[in-house]
């Protein structure tokens, strides 16, 4: 990872701007033998000739072989080891429907799930019951009262739901009621560390209320709670890279990402690339790192359309002059991890990265942005981690180490 | 290396299958300048084929520059630092003549050598005396009694033997008595914990025993022992990986360290790449995990014969339809270490890899399997531990990593 000790020693301050362009997901794999991925498949101009002008590589989020969640893989495109610093689950799904966790809440991710008479699950996603259905329950929840603490209960989607609980003295270091098997009860939440006791009193207080208000609710009559988490207080972005970053992305959970290395959300209208490279340009003063992130390159990935993620490739591209026109000194164009449309899912395949900085980046003999390139690229195969270092570098951020 | 605590957090069960072909020492050099290396000179359309599907690339097994011995070669090959887990001298030697060393036993690596007449070494290698002499010597050796514990002795080559002590309570901690020059007596053997005590006792009485059976033996009137070693007791590859590894190999060394890990021996007739390969389809349906060790290629390597080494990769080419009408999910090929025919020994030069998975490799631009086309393959440059991960990941048995 990027040796936060040296980067506090070596950063500098300049007046250059980096742009982190990150689209989700973006690196594939072939369809049929032979064939292009969807980044290779895209018409795009402007990335070819960037390419063109700049260097190549592929980078391991997390380490080989390893399929990065959307935590990690950002955590370790803006620097941070994602093995040592660990955004919990209850604090993501938080942030994935936009419900802020302060530095002393506690978030868990709920499943509403079915038991029988005796309390065992008899199903762990309460028949994965619609989100409109689960909403109604969160409504009912809502209504439980825990003295000295409040708590927020929140739909996510289908049987998932978030629960936060605020006030003094809170402890994450609880574990989970989920048993992740049926057959068996709901486990009591128990403390992983003594000050959790508190926390772990109100919650199970709060689960056995839940579980009356819920019993006539068949299959959704109990509920279980997993990923119990706090702020994971990360070390500041600013304080380790001299870098006052923006943050421009559309989807709730990237913004609260951001938020807590201390990035600045850009607010904007719309949700296309274009109207967010409008709205970094439009705060081009007063930022000098501007994380922009593109969702759909994901989504689509997910969905396993490669031609519909071809087309996501193909909007960024064109709207790529809008940013370019600001004139960054090193724009970096990459994804957090790979999301094939053959796999409709997160991979493990290296993230291909096009870094380009005129004046000061070596170029390659590569002329085209796309995997296979990248995998001969000049800036080789090496951890996400380390493109920071990289970016500052090719900033004129970092001054020289030893004389 | 592969993360032992990550992946035990990450692998799960699935039903595909996996193969590691190792060519032992496969990487070579060019005997004249810009002529092609043994495995580039080799006729091979299967592998070319495998590789134009695949994705190459290139491993160190230890560390740049570092030449590996085969023990540390396979450890790293099955997902083990070979610079944290280290398999003792005396059990690598005892491995290699197929002399088990079970969890209680001591082995060392011995050798006959000449002292003057007041016990001062004159040549540490008593004239490399021929093989069936140290038999012999070692026939009188065996008769020596220790009480309380069993000695084995077994010659190896020229002037060197094996020796294992068997009894209860017995530890390796030991100071080797050979001293590594000229001019001076063997040391005797310490310990190097207190728990040694009992076994440098014993070990030191069939030294003293030896060497009055040995007096009138000139050369061969004295003997030294080093590697003093036991079961490394490695953590398992079932426990970390979660599969159920078969071996197939043709010499006892290579079966002796796959079984340190856990890996399960598959006895079979013959010695030919066709009969390794029928062997592991044989037992296809009970493991999930071949490891097949093809000896061959080191040893023409280590002849210096060129040709013959191009011969043996041509074997193996021809045998692998065998191995691939068994379907395997993931077919890893690639070696140990180099030994190039030009230089006669291992090398330090990285070890080309072949990764074919159909369905799920991203492939690269290489079509033929050779060094300079690994050096600049998709998969780049990397440590060998990291092949494990690799591995799991192309046959979907890692999950994901964070939300």
């Amino acid at each position: 990872m990027a040796d936060f000790e040296l980067m506090r020693a070596l950063a500098q301050s300049a007046k250059t701007k980096i742009i982190l362009l990150v689209m989700d997901g973006v690196g594939g794999l072939p369809v049929a033998p032979g064939g292009p991925t969807e980044l290779e498949a895209a018409q795009k101009p402007n990335l070819n000739r960037l390419a063109a002008e700049g260097c190549l590589g592929q980078m391991h989020p997390v380490g080989y072989g390893i399929t990065p969640g959307s935590g990690p893989g950002h955590l370790s495109l803006f620097g941070y080891d994602p093995l040592r610093f660990d955004i919990g689950r209850g604090v993501l799904e938080a942030f994935g429907i936009g419900v802020a966790v302060g530095p002393e809440d506690v978030a868990a991710r709920g499943n509403f799930c079915t038991v029988d008479s005796d309390g065992r699950i008899t199903d762990r996603r309460a028949g994965r019951i619609p989100t409109e259905a689960s909403s109604k329950l969160v409504e009912k929840l809502a209504a439980i009262k825990i003295p000295g603490v409040e708590m927020e209960v929140r739909p996510v989607k289908e049987h998932r739901f978030v629960v936060v609980m605020r006030g003094p003295g809170l402890s994450a270091c609880l574990t989970d009621t989920d048993p992740q098997k049926t057959g068996v009860a709901p486990l009591p939440v128990k403390v992983t560390d003594p000050k959790g006791e508190k926390t772990a009193k109100s919650f199970n207080e709060w689960i056995a209320q839940a579980g009356k208000i819920l019993s006539n609710d068949h299959p959704a009559n109990m509920l279980t709670l997993r990923g119990f988490s706090g702020d994971p207080r990360l070390p500041q972005f600013t304080d380790i890279f001299k870098l006052h970053p923006a943050c421009v992305a559309v989807y709730p959970m990237y913004r609260g990402v951001a938020e807590l290395v201390g990035m600045q959300e850009i607010p904007f209208a719309g949700d296309t690339p274009e109207d967010e490279f409008r709205a970094a340009v439009k705060v081009w003063k007063d930022f000098d790192f501007f994380f922009i992130h593109i969702k759909a390159t994901d989504s689509r990935g997910e969905d396993g359309d490669f031609k519909a993620k071809v087309k996501v490739i193909e909007t960024v591209d064109a709207a790529l002059p809008t940013l370019l026109a600001a004139k960054p000194d090193v724009l970096l164009v990459t994804g957090d991890h790979s999301t094939p449309a053959k796999l409709k899912s997160h991979s493990w395949h290296p993230v291909p990265l096009l870094l380009w900085a005129p004046g000061t980046v070596r170029p390659d003999t590569e002329t085209v942005f796309g995997e296979r390139m990248c995998a001969r690229g000049g800036l080789g195969t090496f951890p996400t981690p380390e493109l920071m270092p990289l970016a500052l570098a090719h900033a004129g951020r970092l001054a020289k180490y030893g004389a």
